[in-house]
């Protein structure tokens, strides 16, 4: 064959290639033929190939400028690609976000992207006439059984919008019907503050929120009352595997376990209590899909949990259902234990860094950590807390989110978790560059302190 | 150039192409190079691929037997490939489930696809700290505009999951704060069951469900009490434009406004009340998705609805509304009116079949309708309702859903609906194989009629 008839050749298949391609956007694009799928294949790689400097992200549905997806920035980081390091801004050390995930997902890219057709799921319920994909509940349960968590066999399963929607169903579900009075909801403090602000916004004749569970432990009249205890391990904001506090004939407890994770928490043993409530956001760091689930032995319990979802909104979303489906299928390849490695890397080699900065401080103190066997390693393993739940220490220092706040960081006040301000809490699982600038701000503040010890 | 050479360069371009596939493939698949859309996209169209007769559908999220994604057949279909009619079976004319617009979507597969990366919205928030989408809420307020059927400028918004959800915050936004009795609650009969379901549910000290709006027209002592109507236009079940019932400086209306489209009704004019609420469910008909939203014109009345979600759940699942997004991208495509011819044609023929089929009888009537001018057709226009209000005539016919039954017909019975039995809901908006199946029956029914008016 001649050359030119290779260049001739080459110019033919480059000619090919490029029909192929318009052939699928745009015949494509008006009837359901193969290749239907380019046109949102081609959007998302666009808006995934948009420079950010490594300080944010450009989103598909994000703000759009001269027909280009604008980058949004992370905290602290601004200008048209990020680029820009804001030096007066606030280390924010306040949600939960799990962004620390986020490198994960990018290096999963491939096994974690979802096409969604325009006609997928449009009816009410699935299949089985339910509203829970029974897809995505098996994946659920075996990710559990791979993270060795939480004893799922033989379990009824319910999904709400997040761990927060199921808080609420459960006090619901768990409230005694036609009782002459409330039932006393109550949580150890410090506590999750949404405890007590969701079950005092629904104002319902068949409960009330009576506050720190520790006050009612030795009351006389607890055996007679009917008491619903939120227990929360790993606990949000210390980090502690709590227990219940309460028992007795008529106490229930609700056991949070959005933390139950390997990336915070050494895992003793499986968690096999009455009522448990789990979500991706703490999972695979997918807070905005706004997916939890509750994990319920009581037949009764799990109908009364599923009447709650379905009078107050028919079930949780298909497309969050089915995104979810494709994030745990990812989790899952191979042994399914990367995501667990990749956490537990990521959120002890924080804490390692951050104990690190404070080690010579006499102002601050974090609360105890001790290693502990963890089922999922096989080993004794380091602490990986979500939370530091810092002390100020010195007498005069009695509100340390005011103390930190003058030191450029926002940290979250104790009073939210109904105790005093003496305690602050930071978050740890947001992303690096956060942490990275409340590191940089915390060993800042150590350096200039007075009385510190002398480094190790 | 020989043949030899031609078939040569055709071998290798096709061997170029797929070796540009397989790259794509299985490099993307471990890290974010470009192509790691291509599985994703490839996935989606095996599963789009499978046939299903025209009676089913095979779904991502579906069961895999053998490693392939099964047919989920239509009510009435069967066997792998859903080709077998089940003759004995129930025609399904019970629930809203809008599938007569699940063709307009396999039409617009290209530009209503959607691709979610792994690393998608897994904050809490958007850019700007809100929980709603910018870019959706503007598309909504674009919708409203084409469809003429209300006023959003100046308006607030608010989403939640599906109007099942905006229901009851609605009602909790609207109840008074510490007013020594609870609202009463009312809806004019027949109405939509979920008004009195929800609102007992809640069992809020601030509010009770007290029934039929009309009983309270007359009431001496309506003046002094707080009241909220809930205000359905077209009604659910009998498609009127329903108007408030009651008036006062106490009473407050929520209007359900879910099928105030051109689908279902003349726009005789935009709404523009103070507190409306809509869905995806009957705009596109994506009731899965469970998205709703609500136009809301008094800033203190949206901050208490932003509440109920935010403390029930952190805002609506960002994957639900990246879709959404998509979705309304689609159906503003060209002049945007497309969706709204498509549904109009599609729900004013079955109104006429349905209302051919039963002309001749006495034993059943429909619901009043009339051809009323529409700003959005700018023209009259014959009815299109979602619902059939059907209205068994007999003196002893006095359990209509019985009676349907009996001739193997799946209705709602009106007792449903707050008022007697007389009276049954028939649903037209589901799939074209219900639709054909109830007329069918239908047809049957009153062929055998004794006393049937003599055909037209």
């Amino acid at each position: 064959m001649k050359k030119s008839s290779i260049y001739g050749a080459g110019l033919a298949c480059s000619v090919a290639v490029n029909l192929f391609f318009l052939v699928n956007l745009y015949v494509g694009a008006s009837r359901k033929q193969p290749g239907w799928s380019q046109r949102a294949a081609a959007e998302a790689e666009v808006v995934a190939g948009v420079s950010c400097s490594g300080h944010g992200r450009a989103f598909l549905d994000g703000p759009v400028v001269d027909g280009k997806h604008v980058c949004e920035c992370n905290s602290c980081y601004g200008g048209p690609d990020c680029s820009l390091f804001l030096p007066e801004c606030l280390a924010n050390a306040d949600g939960g976000d799990p962004l620390f995930l986020e490198p994960f997902w990018v290096q999963h890219a491939a096994s974690s992207a979802v096409l969604v057709s325009g006609w997928h799921r449009m009816s009410y319920s699935f299949g089985d006439l339910s509203t829970i994909s029974s897809e995505l509940e098996k994946l659920i349960r075996r990710v559990h059984a791979i993270a060795k968590n939480a004893v799922t066999e033989g379990r009824h399963i319910v999904f709400g919008v997040g761990s927060t929607q199921l808080l609420s169903a459960a006090v619901y579900a768990l409230s005694p019907e036609n009782s002459s009075s409330p039932a006393r909801v109550v949580a150890a403090a410090p506590y999750y503050p949404l405890y007590e602000i969701q079950t005092e916004y629904f104002r319902s004749v068949d409960f009330r929120f009576e506050g720190d569970a520790n006050l009612w432990k030795n009351s006389s009249d607890m055996a007679a009352a009917n008491v619903i205890e939120f227990v929360t391990s790993p606990n949000n904001p210390d980090c502690q595997l709590n227990k219940a506090v309460l028992q007795g004939p008529l106490v229930k407890t609700i056991h949070d376990h959005a933390y139950y994770w390997p990336h915070f928490t050494a895992i003793p043993a499986p968690a096999d209590e009455d009522l448990m409530i789990f979500t991706t956001s703490k999972l695979t760091g997918h807070a905005g899909s706004r997916l939890g689930w509750a994990v319920i032995k009581d037949e009764a319990v799990y109908q009364r949990m599923l009447q709650y979802i379905e009078t107050s909104e028919l079930g949780v979303s298909r497309d969050t259902q089915l995104r979810a489906l494709k994030l745990l299928k990812a989790v899952l390849e191979g042994d399914g234990r990367e995501i667990f490695e990749f956490a537990y890397r990521k959120m002890s080699t924080r804490w390692e860094k951050l104990r690190r900065a404070l080690s010579t401080s006499t102002r601050f103190s974090l609360q105890p950590t001790a290693p502990q066997y963890c089922t999922f390693f096989q080993e004794v393993r380091g602490p990986s807390p979500a939370y530091a739940w810092l002390k100020c220490e010195r007498e005069e220092e009695d509100d340390c989110s005011a103390v930190l706040h003058a030191a450029n960081i926002l940290g979250r006040e104790g009073k939210k978790y109904g105790v005093e301000n003496r305690h602050t809490r930071l978050s740890l699982l947001r992303s690096q560059d956060d942490f990275d600038l409340l590191l940089s701000r915390l060993t800042n503040l150590v350096s200039g302190e007075d009385g510190a010890k002398s480094s190790m």
